[in-house]
């Protein structure tokens, strides 16, 4: 394996490694990194022919521990899927999941130094396209030796970054998976992400985007995060997980107007986790890259950017309940790749639990994966 | 006409009447206020049977100015519907809209005065009930000499009011109109609302809840706003209104991760306007309210709840891409007055604007409207 491995942001203890990419990364839209630095994480043997490596994308918010290792044993982000006879089985497959560029956990972004002042870049980082964290992790691959992939996998801000990744580099992948992503971005999705954009701004703590490392927005982060979950979610599983349950245990005792439904609670937990674990600077700059993403720059339509794919077999899946990327996005997709030509097979997904089902719902997810895998 | 006619608060300039309830009120959580006044206005004319009254509840954040009038020509939040010749036809009905109990466009709430210290009550203000706006408003229907109702009437918090109308004092209408409500929040919708509570909360200008009167969490109230409209339109209807649109002049010119699309500045535009004219403890009162309404405080369960309603006739109104107050729950209202045996007429319609269509799809609702008084 060729690149530096060295140890890691504590975010990712233990079986990632940082690769640096050879010299300066060019921006998507013109501006160029003097250095960067990705941490990567990877499962399986990479074969002597270097044709069986999988890249997989994360979302907005998860760094590269996508699965456990005997590196690092805590569960990752799809713990389910990836792993010895899991759907993406690591006995055949070499795996390479690359903390996105622009994130926190290893990855050159906002909070990085920048080498040419010595200071973090926060807001003088440049803007960040959803075809930097593709174009960043192909440059990543070479460090493997990978210059030709099997597949590359992503969902939601993934699934963007996969779809960057297969019209940049049209041959340089055989396989193309792409779940709850977009070709661009909904007015509702923008709507969503610029409000938790504006809450982070709008907490003092965060001035100007100039705050003292590790003192960053908590407070605005709390907050965009739970925004961020509404969206991620669907009311019919809160509906079945949580009704009218009241707290049994006191949050935010005594506060006015604080938590009274179990709600509530789950989303103070969980906002509470994401605030002590994510960089405010690099949440806005991610989120805006969803934003900004659009298929038609690469080729004056989504059509002809779609058209720039030649992936050999492609699979789309969408989820009923995913109203932040919501099916007929899924559909544009199938529908735009099949138009040009490709092999697609589009699965839709009677799931209850939104935009995040790939993480939870492992009784749908899995065998579709699986068969699109073993089929190979 | 009984009751006092007194200058009302400059939001409800002109039409407007105070309507002082005639001793203390007693809330449906047990406690009492000493007094309790509510900015009432009123279209058409009373007939001697006194028998063509029709009360209308608003949602969370309209004013009594439902239409425009003589008095007050500016067009109201319901311009389309109430009227000569509009579907609540004033030349044959009395229409009375009382500003809800808890709001502040003339009616007590917590910016009030309280008598016994002078200063506005604040957060001692006692807990607010949906059916202490429906009972409030049956009081201060004496005044205009109603004991009966033709019609009671309304539409989201409105229709909460209407249906807890109807629960308490089930002998005093004839109609019920039950517009995109619900018998009990779901936990989406109190996620969404206690989401809105909490950036008003985390604003340092609610100073808990004692800021200076006029000098509230503007700011908290404007984030929650935007939050709010995110939950009252559709997706559909934001794609079709505004796709990906950037905006062609400035907002927030400058500040970094400041409006790019159109979605963003419609959002900044209606927000701005609604932290101006909102008072913010009125909106944290208002809002928990819906959460906690549950109309089987009326008989256990929702079912009997809903089965202590007598209204003769019952039209029950739905919007398929309302995410709030989703199609499901005006089911549930409609199959439980059935089951009880009521006459129910429920009208699902198909329009693309979601919780808020109501105000703006006058084409799908007016008919609608107008069919059930017209039959009456």
């Amino acid at each position: 394996m060729a690149g530096n491995v060295i140890p890691l942001h504590e975010a990712s203890p233990g079986g990632a490694a940082t690769v640096r990419l050879p010299g300066p990364f060019r921006m998507w839209r013109g501006a160029t990194l003097p250095e960067v630095q990705l941490a990567c994480e990877t499962w399986g043997t990479l074969n002597a022919a270097r044709d069986n490596a999988v890249l997989l994308f994360t979302g907005l918010s998860p760094g590269p521990h996508a699965a456990s290792s005997s590196e690092n044993p805590a569960p990752g982000w799809w713990e389910y899927m990836i792993g010895p006879g899991r759907p993406i089985d690591t006995r055949r497959w070499f795996v390479v999941c690359v903390n996105s560029l622009g994130s926190c956990f290893g990855t050159t972004g906002p909070a990085s130094i920048d080498p040419r002042t010595h200071e973090p870049y926060r807001l003088d980082f440049p803007e960040l396209a959803v075809e930097d964290i593709a174009a960043s992790a192909h440059a990543a691959l070479a460090a493997y030796g990978i210059g030709h992939l099997r597949a590359a996998v992503g969902a939601s801000l993934g699934g963007m970054a996969a779809l960057a990744y297969a019209m940049q580099f049209p041959d340089a992948l055989d396989d193309l998976v792409c779940i709850s992503a977009a070709t661009r971005a909904t007015p509702f999705a923008i709507a969503m992400r610029s409000l938790q954009r504006e809450v982070i701004r709008s907490d003092p703590a965060w001035q100007g985007g100039y705050y003292p490392p590790g003192k960053g927005p908590r407070e605005g982060l709390r907050l965009a995060r739970k925004l961020g979950l509404m969206s991620y979610r669907s009311a019919v599983e809160w509906q079945q997980r949580f009704g009218r349950e009241r707290v049994k245990t006191p949050v935010e005792a005594g506060a006015p107007f604080g938590v009274e439904f179990e709600i509530e609670a789950y989303l103070e937990h969980n906002a509470q986790k994401f605030a002590d674990s994510f960089d405010a600077n690099a949440y806005l700059y991610l989120s805006r890259a969803m934003d900004r993403f659009d298929a038609a720059e690469h080729g004056g339509t989504v059509e002809a950017g779609l058209a720039r794919i030649r992936a050999r077999r492609t699979l789309v899946i969408g989820v009923e309940t995913d109203f932040l990327f919501p099916m007929q996005q899924q559909e544009e997709i199938a529908a735009g790749l099949y138009a040009a030509g490709r092999s697609v097979s589009f699965v839709p997904l009677a799931s209850i639990h939104g935009h995040d089902a790939f993480l939870v719902d492992r009784e749908r997810f899995a065998p579709v994966i699986e068969r699109f895998f073993d089929a190979d």
